[in-house]
């Protein structure tokens, strides 16, 4: 991870929640940012900051039967390659897959950590939940399911472009996330939007102390000019 | 808020649960008066009581442009009106918005709660979670999601009669939710309906004891009436 | 209870977890043994393990009119009786409702626990909620939701086959679960799946040491054949 990605990660984790920053993407024209809501934290404080290592899943059928494919008969097809290939500061995000099988777990947990990883963001289920706790190692996922990827999925490829939802989310793009949702922040605008984010989480500040004093929602509004 | 409505909703926070009430409106013949399962409040012990203050929402695509409408380009529409119109004892409660972006936040609270509402129910998202609990405002909802309403959605009216999920709820109509759900407790029969919970409630502590000492389920219920 | 059973039981609680028995009945060749995701533990830490004994709901309006039926206007149809015919060690597992009631509460969790059943699953909603977790009775089901089943819904057999998602149970099939989702584990290989659950967990125990020191996900899957 270069320094400037180390001061901007630091600087985002302590001063800003994505309320914030998703309010000044939509001020900036950027409507379609957020990831699906049913993408939460494993524990409801967790908070990822990180760059996007896109990988790709797919239902594939493991009945034993070699098949025409490239990656027939693979066990989790580049699943291990693409977690090895995990740089520090990036983020292991998937989809792909149905929701009946778990995409991440506890030995992808204690691997990705290792490789300094910031962190895992699945459009699925994470198994191995208490021991991803009891690392300490940040997940984001649709739920706990234990029902194993092995028979039912592969990654088919990383380091992709993916789209979830519509969202499109290519490899370095700045990811952000904590309770209320995650955002991709497009890299084209990134240090603008962190920039106005901070000055408007300040002016919110005053806003607050406004209406603890009695101020009235329809004059903060216009006073303020954010509600 | 009317003494009446104080001693009221201070009888059904300290001595009822929704299932003692729900039951009750079963029998009086009142089968179609719980929210939907999926609206749930923020922390699992939060309870609330109060009369409805409904406000009706609807995905209105803000980029600028101008339209015919009589809202068209006012951010929010009439979301601060309605917020600075609450009075003490009432529920902010709206419903009609997709479920793409949050339909209440932490300024709103903190508004709400100097203006002595009993809370807020949302057919849809909030954001500023961590805030609002911090406030200690009453919120239920469908979950915590920080895209914000502002280019995506307005409130069109508000002390209109709404429908969730064909539950009907009219201004002035009394609220009551726990961790089960929330009930729409008719006007017309509400004094009666606390009347015959209080008295079940009291019946059930019966039969807890008898199935404690061993009596049957099926001899509890013709015994007692109750299961 | 006899002792196997109990020795059985015992020590799947103490050495085994969901993931480890699920995996080897994936490769014995049992694919479809997982209930759906949406049917977790009332409290994240519950675990449970018994045999089925299987229930059948089905939704049936009571408006007090007379109908056809040989259940026509009991309340709760046979409801009681399954619940007064359960025996040590089994577990409750009802389908066949729509989500819309409970179909599991507090005065049958105290019977329950007095006929020192194992616990209930619930494809659908319990209520109640608090007295249960006050109790200590072990609930997996898809929420909290107080709307009652008496003028919706009831049991219309039990001690039969049932299907959950295309999952069938029969009775005394063994049932185990957790945080991480609801294992059928078919008679026939019950005995040769926990034998090679825990010789699993024991293998998963050295990847996750080799992991710790530094190896690589593709190595460790070819050193020990498992991630």
């Amino acid at each position: 991870m270069n320094e400037n990605d180390s001061t901007l990660f630091q600087q985002i984790r302590d001063e800003l929640f994505v309320a914030a920053v998703g309010d000044v993407l939509d001020t900036m024209g950027y409507h379609h940012q957020f990831l699906p809501a049913g993408i939460a934290p494993l524990e409801r404080s967790m908070r990822i900051v990180g760059r996007a290592m896109p990988v790709l899943e797919a239902d594939v059928i493991n009945d034993g039967r070699k098949s025409a494919g490239p990656l027939s008969g693979k066990p989790f097809g580049l699943m291990l390659e693409a977690l090895d290939d995990l740089r520090p500061g990036e983020i292991y995000i998937a989809t792909g897959a149905s929701l009946r099988y778990a995409l991440w777990g506890g030995l992808m947990s204690t691997r990705a950590q290792r490789l300094k990883a910031a962190g895992a963001i699945l459009d699925g289920y994470v198994r191995d939940a208490n021991e991803i706790e009891h690392l300490g190692f940040t997940v984001f996922c649709r739920g706990t399911y234990a029902q194993d990827q092995g028979v039912r999925g592969q990654v088919i490829d990383y380091r992709c472009t993916i789209e979830i939802d519509g969202v499109r989310i290519a490899p370095g793009d700045l990811l952000f996330g904590d309770r209320e949702g995650v955002l991709v922040i497009p890299r084209e605008v990134e240090a603008e939007a962190v920039q106005k984010a901070l000055e408007k989480v300040r002016t919110e500040n005053k806003v607050a102390d406004a209406i603890r004093n009695g101020m009235g929602a329809c004059e903060a509004f216009r006073t303020f000019g954010v509600m």
